[in-house]
């Protein structure tokens, strides 16, 4: 059985995503980043087919996927040339690409947003996609609320949608003409701890997954906290800065986006520690030459027995990409197995390990060691 | 109801150990560091109390472990005039602080081997002791592999008996003729690894949790191992120093010791990632002016999806004897209520958390997080 | 032969260099981090005396330097009781300290801009004053280019003058009245690098030492790209970190303020390598229990030879304002030496190895290891 | 006016010496990492000609320079075909290779050592070499102090005689025949640091640049620690590891070739400080993963004014081969310079930059931004 996918935003992210899979599927390399690979789930990575890609980059419109990779990755990594059958279509803009320095263009300005909404809609059914993955440029944008409101705003075409937003709900619309489908949001753009979302999926068969992709550096310092909880030692502080010189670290000098993202990063502290350590955890700056591969620094400092006083400092280099779409991998087939599994909504116990603001709304953030322990039951579980 | 306690080795662990007691129940301080703090157990740091203790330096024996801690670390944390009550007396040497920069003279050089043993059954009886902790420094020893050749070691005055063996022996002793007794044991020398030692307390009723407690950097690195391990990361290498300026670090610059350290230290490697990573995990030097708070650095690269290569950094600066005596609170409390709840032999659960080589022998070291759910489950179930 | 110093601001700054200078007195400690101390001044450290101190924060103003530096850094380092012969009086304000959390008042405010510096001339004159010293918090300000624009301003009251800028006024009227006198100006703000005060100091026999106090991380940053520079590497990137808890970050908090900082330390990249290699300095953000202990996080990547890529990252924990007073007792003599010499204006020698942005305008930044040779061989010249 | 090489030990550094020699030749990339690259001097790096290279491994000898090359570095880095013209043919061995994990035979095994000898010169003769490199394995010996000492080892073929040593002697009998030829020695064993040597070299009209290239770690600890001294603080430790996968490394787990190293790195400390800072700096270990790219942790903490304690420190991944092929690109030219300058002997000024333990004997070691000075001044006097 294979899973067919639509992606939103053909940028690094999604190729990535895409290159990794063909070399998967070629035995050139393996399943490395991709947290579920050695376990026996349904559906195997080779299993996912790209059907399509959408954005809204004028230069990107209208190329293949992998004329789009080769400029954004071919002198680094190896892009294979099956991603020339993937189209990249014109997809959402709603003023989300607002900032970025490239001239961007939306479905919904030629045709207006029903119609957009309509061709998605039939794009999706004609090509049998079963999950639709958010890969987009950080947008910002909040939640509904109820479903009511959401639907309201896509009728008026109300200025405080997004590209998501609307994204999703087309999902909605799909998922109730056809008999259920899944979106992944890893993206800060709050759906699946939005009620409104939430809402209208479990009111028209429909998985939401979000929101927000737990990679890199946000990961690692929960499971630090973790350690140092556990052993009721008192941190003191936390800093922790990231720079990087992809087009995600562009848009959030921003500071609109940029808000986005601390929020999501500090609410750790507080969940993990039980106590809010006085801490400064932010995306800090845009530097070209570090390009995809971000430089996190973290330092805190913690009371030990006695009061004794420790000092722990962390650096990395990491690769921002790859390390999303090594867990989009798992991701994609999680959504579908939800929907296998009868779930309308969505899934608490995914989120948890993946998602660094896991839906839905009040879900606590807990370490990562602990939230994979609870994946893993909720997998065996076959519930 | 207190708890009774045995110290071996008036070292800095046993100073800090002792004067953060003293100052919880001073309420001068919070009980940081100590893991189990606010879980509700049967006993509070509170009920532990300091018997007795023990040493060879002869520049301490007879003196007050206040004394001795004024001298070790008076200069940076306070000592309570609590500690004036606790004696120093004359313990078992076997030649293990041997190479060290004092003058060393054991009990059973006066007396023969067998009057020391009885000396050490007939000090706890007439104290009281219900747990006896060892953190004398790191000695070269090894296992005996069955309780008749530990016996026959005792027996015969073998010269490959270590003073921990002889220590562990006396408490069996004691534990025998009293109806229960318990032993720590925080350092290398295999105790709760050896089957010659769980062998024997099978038989006389005793309980030993062991060996080497698990703090500074090797928790850590377990922990930071776990989160490559869920993400399916393939580690390329790992490299981890240590230096310090505390005995303990003094005593591993003799190749003897320091081979115990190093094959506690590595085997996480492998039992955390399911392949042996390359690495290089090791105490590596001694240099005085860092005193107890020790230097790690630690070096680890990763393939993450689509082969991309990450690198990670830790550094960190940690007060190694405030650390240990934290978790020995919980393991004072641990050791008796194991004896409490009809416990011979070891309890892996409690291991597995707080030692570097969690007994029983064979035993897999698993990361921290992990073990910390494994023990807060048996503490859950009463049994 | 005495030196009479007048402070600016009595904070953290002023608070360690009036302990330290009473702790060298009292023979309590030895002069590390004043680079000059071995060497054959006409001066010692010791011939330094504090004979007033100036701040406009209310609840400093009418204390003595004794009480502010027990609030300031009592718990953290001795404060020597001879601090309680220096007063605290009230300076000038001209808004330099709008938005800082404390209520602070000017001289100005009650008496007018032309009493108020006449008021601080005639108490230097009284005290005998030979250098002022210029610790206030970081403030926004630009330099006038010309003598006669400052004065006018001074005239006028004008709304773009800042505090340093009256003091510096102030000094100029002094010194023109006296037969000279020197200002030392360790804070971002142009005095050194302005026409306007080098002109009006030459032509009222003043000397100013200045701008910004180089200290911290900015120095080893400095010397680090020189050591590159000489190798001929070719940088790709720097990226620097700061975070702080004192006055002064919570200061930079402000964007204007900021702004100040953030161009002192770009330009030695440029400077130093011969290219702008794209950077990212800049004093990141305020968590207060880092207190005067700040976070400095550097990165840089380089190209050796045949195009191989090496990465270096720098860590520091640094006491900002001990490094800062160090210095200040260098500088003290210097500028007394400088007048002494017959210097009018300012001297380039002495600014290039301890200011950040070194006077007169246009100078470049060069690595210190350099300046300072360039220092020692200026003081030898006798001229 | 082109400068004729010879090449001792054909491994790594002596690949990307002569793939980076061809490739500024072919305008294929620029000379990075050549400190005098932009600076005129009488011979540019495209002037370099390697004429042949030796080694005693049998897995190398008679193979071209590009065969080993890409075996060695052929994954990582392109190796032009230039380098098929260069032979490598058997060298001298003497043991220094001892414990290696490959076959060596040495030239004089079959031959003798008078033959060895005689033949090294007849090549060098016919191939009109200027300059010799040794770039072989790390070896342990020392010096001979004197060059009848030296001359009489040769002549008893004396067990303490090393490769470098006969490489160093058959230099100075071709330089005799003639008329003058220069030896660049970037390892640890003494050569310009030997009397011996040096006496050999003013007698047959020679010159040695030596000892064991300043590359990676220590030239930055220099720096660092000199950045450290002017400003007088206290440096109260310093703490450096250093571990790479490269056959330096490898040589280095051997006891005796480690205290070569050990030697050199430590001296930096009094030398600059001007008094002994407890340290601990040595290369510690071997891990093949890390490859020629070695990691690099150094800490060091100091006092401040106030005795403020701050905390430094700096990691790094570094490729070792090319940071000193790279300097080889100037030793090669300074070589043949200092020759047609009219030394003999050897050159402390060029020594001091280039050098970890510059020669002659007793000469100190100084930061290297200081060094540069001095060197720039050397070649800008013309004598």
């Amino acid at each position: 059985m294979k899973i067919r996918l639509a992606i939103l935003g053909q940028g690094l992210v999604a190729s990535h995503f895409e290159a990794g899979l063909e070399r998967l599927k070629d035995g050139d390399m393996k399943p490395y980043g991709v947290p579920l690979a050695n376990f026996p789930l349904p559906y195997r990575p080779e299993d996912l087919e790209i059907a399509v890609s959408y954005d809204v980059d004028n230069s990107k419109v209208g190329r293949s996927a992998y004329d789009v990779a080769m400029d954004l990755m071919g002198k680094e990594f190896p892009v294979p040339r099956g991603l020339k059958d993937i189209e990249v279509r014109r997809g959402i803009h709603m003023g989300s690409a607002r900032g970025m320095p490239y001239s961007a263009t939306g479905l919904e300005e030629s045709r207006g947003l029903d119609a957009a909404v309509g061709a998605l809609v039939d794009d999706w059914r004609s090509l049998g996609v079963d999950v639709v993955i958010n890969v987009i440029t950080t947008e910002s944008g909040s939640a509904f609320g109820s479903a009511d409101k959401l639907k309201e705003a896509v009728r008026s075409h109300a200025p405080n949608l997004t590209a998501s937003h609307v994204y999703a709900y087309a999902l909605a619309e799909y998922a109730s003409a056809r008999g259920g489908a899944s979106f992944v949001n890893s993206i800060p753009t709050p759906l699946a701890n939005d009620e409104g979302v939430i809402g209208l999926y479990r009111e028209k068969g429909a998985v939401v997954l979000g929101d927000d992709g737990a990679t890199g550096a946000t990961p690692l310092t929960a499971d630090i906290l973790e350690h140092m909880a556990e052993r009721n030692r008192k941190v003191e502080f936390v800093v922790q800065f990231n720079i990087g010189g992809n087009t995600d670290f562009l848009a959030l000098t921003d500071p609109g986006r940029n808000s986005m993202k601390e929020l999501t990063k500090s609410s750790i502290v507080d969940d993990i520690l039980g106590y809010d350590a006085p801490h400064y955890i932010r995306p800090t700056g845009y530097l070209e030459p570090l390009g995809d591969r971000k430089f996190v620094a973290m330092h805190l400092s913690y009371l030990s027995f006695n009061n004794a006083l420790d000092d722990v400092y962390v650096l990395a280099r990491i690769n921002d990409s790859p390390a999303l779409a090594g867990i989009l991998v798992d991701l994609a087939r999680l959504a579908k197995i939800s929907l296998d599994r009868g779930v309308r909504g969505t899934v608490y116990q995914v989120n948890a390990f993946y998602m660094k603001r896991p839906g839905p709304l009040g879900s606590q953030s807990i370490s990562k060691i602990i939230a994979f322990e609870g994946l893993k039951k909720w997998l065996g579980s076959g519930s």
